[in-house]
């Protein structure tokens, strides 16, 4: 086979260029694989769902505002379709670091949907008779179609996979919360002895700090559902029809089964990407919080011999490749840089933001694929820290009250009785000579049934 | 006078040690001086306020729930009141970078309550009838009081500086969103010729992401009211009465007009920051987009005759100190490094959330003085942005549009007509001739009153 | 086929577990792909093929010091020479988010080469006879292992690309400034009219901040040398000959043509990541800069009839969807975009090094594949850049001569001569009287030759 | 008095006004205290003293090529040695937050420089006979000087604060090494227990990871020593005497004992604020090893009872409003909370760079102050961690020996006796039957004398 019999000839505003022969991408996607050979990473699948749904959307509403014939409408519907089910993601090939707005990206939707819809309706035909841009693209823009279509993109994931992920992770730490406030142990704040408390009440602030970022994660993510389809290039609807903003959103609507709105002004969600930059700093509040509790339980496991022990995690696997035996937290680990990715992934989102000149931000392609990132790697390392590390926690109720009856900060129960500056000496005075408060009572002869009676752990708690 | 005349010697747990002889905080507050002397800031007024106010609702609540003397509880409460009022401020004295969790500013507070307190009941007493923790800490410990101290504090200044801050800024490019509408000009996208549009619409997307983010700023803030007092050292409400809780807040409800509540999960509260990490993740969203706007405009206002000149800028003051006459957009400047700044701050509190280890975080203090200090910063900004700059905005009409009708991408209206093709290779013709589309059409004699009429800014915007 | 044909049973410390029949690794790579199912990606190539120069090298070594049999160690070698050239990345399958350390991916490495090894020895045989851990990780642990494989992966490629890729990009530079230094432009300060100089000075200055930064890269790039093997797990060299690590960087430097060395203080190197980290803050101001000199070229070529318009960019693709014929900054935006991504990932890395718990960093795979995934979007972004941008570039000289012949700063000229406060008012007056300051001048009578002199760009230059 | 006699009336190009009857400042700094009311911040001490050094050099320079008279040379060398030592602290008025580039800041040291001059020839005179813009700024711009005054001010808080600062920090750290190499502990990876190391190892890392951070800052702040003095506005040298750079850094050196020179390429200089972006990147790096280290000896210090209690820190302040008796890690904590906000400022520095727009970067004013709070708040706190914390330190021989006798990790010593396999089996019976290694193998008659001597901790560190 020759090399002509390996690629056509395709032609664009800048010239012909060869394309693969059974490629159904054209000239212009042709172009950004060769311009953008970068990182081999390409746009996720939840994006190029997305784009299917926004090309099979504008079809419908093109055809029933009659800009469409139906048989060109029809075709481009059902090439779209199969975009969405994934039939030809092989064919959706640009780099993700790519051109800013998108462009080359939405360009190979509507080249993959001109041919594989032109191939519908007259397999002999050969490519041309509908076009990417004329057709696919009609009464639409790079601008707010894939500016859409990432929008579409991540409202879907976080509704479909990351709020059930962080609900059942609510759930275990509850679950958790109830199972373990019998077992009484220390507090510790600066990592130094402090009041008694109950395991279960530790376990109780991770789950409602969970519950609390979770729905501000709802109410942030709500901007999502703004989506600015039929704006166009840059929000005065150039070569748009007036009733194709209300009719495309009605469409993806049905679609998607979710309440996209049209925004409350078109020339901000131009100018912006202010969705995608919302969601990621609560994206980053979780990473945040994620961290603080995964780092909590490492601590608390910690051991099994040489730590606080106060709980056991599961075995997951073995936790070194020179130390037999060995058991480490795996699971949290691996969260806890997930969440380092994410907070990473935050900071090249607001700065992307910060990018924006005039009536368009042309950083979106960073945007889009680095929020899916976030998404895709949040949502799975937040469900098996719950399948995985925390619904099989057990709490070490032995160990725990060891710590708890060592504690120095027992003093405290002593200070509204003696007062704190003679609670202070007495607190010291343990410490110094290595014994606990209760013994230092007893050698001062302080240790009176109602002083007794205050130090019950159990009463402090 | 001896040095003996300057001081007093006080004493805590850890020994004696010189205090100045006139002030009101005592040994805790004098060995927090000496052991950081880091940055000579301390904290803001609106922290020293708000501790005033945690410290006079909590001596009511004892009051009322007889765990204090009148006598005492209500000297503690005239002393906390002038310390609200700003009385005495110089008696706080600890760098703002101290102990974690902010037990010395707590202790400072104490002290000088306690202190003047005493000497109010009887000037000839002496300090030291009225204790800094046994009756001004009563109930209390820092791990709520300093915590909740710098929500009341963030609260207030946003209610009552930056959100009025933010409301004017939007009335303002509301305002030349209309003056503007008028105004025909060239969109720019990617930096490049795009189609017409008005410079109103242009303000309009401004204003609305002002307004969206404001919004946004809102429903962050809402979590500032959630006041874990009484939740003591870990939450475990260790020493406190059972009514103390709901009493205190209702008390701080009184004093602020503002309404607080008892957290969800008052384990959550003390576990971690969470308020102030989320009302920061929104300050840095407005920061974002205000980088954009300000941005914009630098870029819109560039010249006088060297750069775009669509809009001037209101001369504030001289710009160059060896280019005579010329005036730069100095107050876009200083928007853009506050919100750099305040960018800055938020990773500064976000990487202490992380911080955060067990019962608390002990890096309340950096939070507390760098959460205010960007409200602050961020609300003389912005006022000096509405009133300095965006309001005296002209738009210049004839360069406006001098730069539309330049513009190649005038030839998209022909795009619907003679297709997507044959309209790239005019606008190609157009640049490679350096003459305009028009005069293309022209040279082609394709200048048909249809396509004329389609050409008309007007109908394209 | 059943479903026992496709699998066979290992077993490690937790039990049997089921392994796919023809993986070359065993039970605790098979157990990390059940455990961390987060983003499918897995450690790069050059992760890959260093882990094969560090398993070789330790084999050569152990042969040496007899520590293994030869006809073991020699199989081994040859295996690791196989992983080395990639001939079997298809079995190296965990997923870049695991457990921290790197120990699934360093058994990953010691599974595949041992199961590889007993199969060169005698093929009948079946896995066994050589030990992942006994044989092909003696002398070894992940922590000095993971941590040296990283290093060595990093410093080959800046050597190999990165630098070269600088290099190239600061040539380019330098020739486009040298071709640009007979075009007079106006400088532009704040966005604003400054005084005359040459669009040559300008590059100048670009390709001397690469050169800059690039050799600050190299000095910082220098700490990657130091790689701690033989330190084992915690850098006490238990289990390990005393000349082990002498020999075994010997072994790695011959393969590499590098010169590793030992680290001056082996704890140092296996507390922290330090290498990485500093690297990194590198990488991160080639990134700052690469984005303002992108923004900067950007600026310049904006229009082509609505903006500066001084250098024209070279069209590598068409850059809308909607607007026929427009051309975008393509390859600038990606390259901006890369830089982005580049400084989140930074923060990540920076993050991941705070997380440090005593004797290692458990969030290595992390900063492995952030720092590689860095090296690689940025040598694709520089060599791109270089030669589908800025080796295209043309000044255009008409445009420039006229801005600069409008720029109202030609009044600094006069400045030495009428003092600064005289000719401010002539700047001033020029401005508000839209004409220049010549023109302004002459109606005063003031344009002496003198000054008409002074006034002559060139002599600003 | 009436409000007349209060103020004075000047001039500048914008028009008159009113400025503070006795302030040595004028017109331009007036304008610049009312457009910036903002933080309320000024600049520190260490600018406005580079500033007078780089005035008074100027005015050398310029005696020296006879551009200046010398009677008002003279007195504008007198009244700048005078700002450098501090003497008008008080007139240096304008918020950290102002007009880009510096311009106000710059302005500010003209007039008060200025006018002082003028005092200092004629007491009688009144101001105005030197001028602030064609004198005392001769050969000037704030583009060149305010940029050079900052790092003028850096290098020399660099090299007598920070530096030996960190210099202090190491030899501390290495004389406890030496001091606790005797003391032997069980190492902790993953915060799970690993093999035996000696507590003076641990601290010889933190020891050598502060030498080696060091060394890199000393690299990183060389390129503050390229000083663009006489590049002007835009590094074109306008209306500047050909001599004037080279003999102005001279004066600079000569005053300040410091080796500053040229930039390689003054276009770089005037572009870019790469030096202080660079300093910052390592200043990050500081900050990422000290988070570690100090986060390292919180945990050793945990306790002191109920964590692990290696070392005891110095007590510097009671530690608990509440929990009598508690000692805290305050000054570790304080640390920590500096390095963050440390990271926090690099964050907006690094930002500030990628904001350069053409011939200058107009985030200055920002980076200046920032980078100098950075420098100052971490050298206090790095002296203070020395002498308050790290000098203290006492090893806990017997918490440490305890611990090491409990560890699990001491079977990695059988790994090479009878095989990783088996070895992990032992391990893990220990775990479960909560026993120690040793007991295991007593009650499985594996305890030879061999292998007794193989777990010796001595043998294994």
């Amino acid at each position: 086979m020759t090399l002509s019999e390996n690629f056509r000839m395709e032609r664009d505003s800048l010239g012909t260029i060869k394309v693969p022969k059974y490629a159904y991408y054209g000239a212009q996607t042709q172009r950004a694989v060769e311009n953008f050979q970068i990182s081999s990473k390409r746009m996720p699948r939840s994006i190029i769902r997305a784009q299917g749904i926004v090309k099979a959307s504008a079809a419908k509403t093109n055809m029933d505002l009659e800009l469409l014939p139906k048989s060109i409408g029809s075709a481009i519907m059902q090439a779209a379709e199969e975009v969405i089910h994934g039939k030809w993601d092989d064919h959706f090939v640009v780099d993700v670091y790519q051109a800013g707005a998108g462009t080359s990206q939405n360009m190979n939707a509507n080249e993959v949907i001109a041919n594989r819809a032109t191939e519908l309706i007259d397999p002999s035909l050969g490519y041309g008779r509908i076009h990417p841009n004329d057709h696919v693209n009609k009464n639409q823009s790079t601008n707010d179609t894939f500016h859409a279509s990432m929008q579409i993109a991540a409202i879907e994931k976080i509704n479909d996979k990351l709020l059930p992920a962080l609900e059942d992770l609510y759930q275990e730490f509850d679950k958790k919360s109830i199972e373990f406030m019998a077992i009484e142990k220390t507090g510790r704040t600066h990592l130094h002895d402090a009041v008694p408390m109950r395991l279960g009440q530790e376990f109780a602030g991770y789950a409602n700090t969970i519950r609390s970022v979770t729905n501000q994660l709802k109410l942030s993510a709500d901007k999502l559902y703004e989506i600015g389809l039929g704006g166009n290039a840059i929000g005065t609807k150039v070569n748009s029809h007036p009733d194709y903003p209300t009719l495309v959103i009605q469409e993806v609507n049905r679609m998607t089964k979710l309440p996209f709105r049209q925004p409350e002004n078109i020339f901000e969600f131009m100018q912006n990407t202010g969705a995608p930059i919302r969601v990621m700093t609560t994206m980053k509040e979780l990473s945040i919080h994620l961290i603080k509790i995964t780092s909590d339980l490492r601590l608390l496991a910690s051991g099994p011999r040489t730590g606080l022990a106060e709980i056991t995690l599961p075995s997951v696997q073995p936790g070194s490749t020179i130390m037999p035996g060995k058991v480490n937290p795996a699971i949290l680990e691996m969260t806890h840089m997930v969440c380092l990715q994410v907070i990473g992934y935050e900071a090249a989102i607001a700065n992307a933001g910060t990018a924006s000149q005039l009536e368009i931000n042309v950083m979106m392609p960073l945007i889009a694929h680095t929020m899916m990132e976030s998404i895709e790697i949040m949502y799975n390392a937040v469900s098996t820290l719950t399948t995985k590390c925390i619904s099989g926690i057990q709490g070490n109720e032995e160990i725990c009250k060891h710590w708890m009856n060592s504690s120095l900060a027992l003093v405290t129960a002593m200070s509204p009785i003696m007062g704190y500056d003679r609670a202070s000496q007495i607190g010291k005075e343990a410490d110094e000579k290595n014994i606990t408060v209760k013994e230092v009572l007893k050698q001062k002869g302080l240790l009176t049934p109602e002083i007794e009676k205050a130090m019950e752990p159990k009463g402090l708690i």
